[in-house]
């Protein structure tokens, strides 16, 4: 078992970014919640990379989406990534703070707009579309256009997962490692890992 | 919004599975499920075919695995099975049967049976490998060996998820279909669709 103060799975993680980069859907990750009835939910989702130069994971989402209610509901998730070219997979679980518009914090809502700025205007446009997951037959024909210096809209919402596990599996080498997060007796953030069996 | 008493979903997904078969990962899909301490879990799973003819989704598992903890504290998963050449994903959630030796049904071991003999001899042995999730150091160094005519060793364990919704979405043409089953007058499962906003 070795120890350290960095997230000693960030370079593993970045190492499987770099390695399977020339794929599209390298940056789709599955990112599990439970619902307000308590059973699970399941979706692919984009990475948005990390905040700042830390190890928190961001992920864009829509207000309107059912996951913003089980996140309301429960406060964590655990992404499933797996790398279809180098056979690799990290379960990343943590907690999850949801930004929206309505949040009272200046900092979050910096974040937000940056993340914001940060998107494709195509992808910006997919908030602008009438509620997800409500029937086709209910909708107005409409026609959205939006100005591109204009900041986050309402539907916008930035997911920030905070990691305090992270479990590596390796199938080329048959190699499974299991990342913990703890306090050390400074009250720091310590990361421990664990070589165990796949 | 249509309705039906077979699967309608069904012939979705063997288009999708036939259309991306040519990638070895096709098979692999992200099952999330609640744990003991309810927060969400997710890992990649392999899908081993239906039941018989019916809509019910076979996995293989490992009886010492966390998910079997899960499946017994809260019996449903969610499946995200993103297709990465057709751009297509399904969600399917459902009731999951957890079936391993000890299970007091002889139809149910009969299905554990032919799910064993269905795997490879490989695939097998991997049943016969030191408890998973147990730390390296602590193993002993062990070498195992199979009968091939030898049928299910206690570790393995057949997973039957039965959908009860399944939410489609092709990233291509921008469509999202709910299918969601039900009971008709007479008592029979019956499955309605809707197209939604994606």
């Amino acid at each position: 078992m070795g120890s350290s103060s960095a997230a000693p799975w960030k370079q593993l993680l970045l190492g499987s970014i770099q390695a399977n980069s020339h794929l599209k859907h390298y940056s789709y990750f599955q990112l599990a919640t439970v619902s307000s009835s308590s059973k699970p939910s399941n979706r692919t989702v984009v990475f948005r990379g990390f905040q700042d130069d830390g190890d928190k994971i961001l992920i864009n989402t829509d207000t309107r989406t059912r996951k913003i209610d089980d996140l309301k509901h429960c406060p964590f998730a655990e992404i499933c990534w797996y790398f279809t070219d180098s056979w690799e997979q990290f379960r990343i679980s943590g907690h999850v703070d949801v930004i929206d518009g309505t949040n009272p914090d200046p900092v979050k809502l910096q974040q937000r707009e940056k993340s914001w700025f940060a998107c494709s205007l195509k992808s910006r446009m997919q908030y602008t579309m009438p509620t997800p997951r409500i029937s086709i037959h209910k909708l107005p024909s409409q026609t959205s256009s939006l100005d591109p210096s204009v900041g986050p809209i309402d539907a916008f919402c930035l997911l920030v997962l905070d990691p305090d596990q992270v479990d590596y599996l390796n199938l080329k080498s048959n190699e499974r490692l299991v990342f913990t997060s703890g306090l050390s007796v400074s009250g720091e953030r310590l990361w421990t890992s664990e070589q165990v069996n796949p």
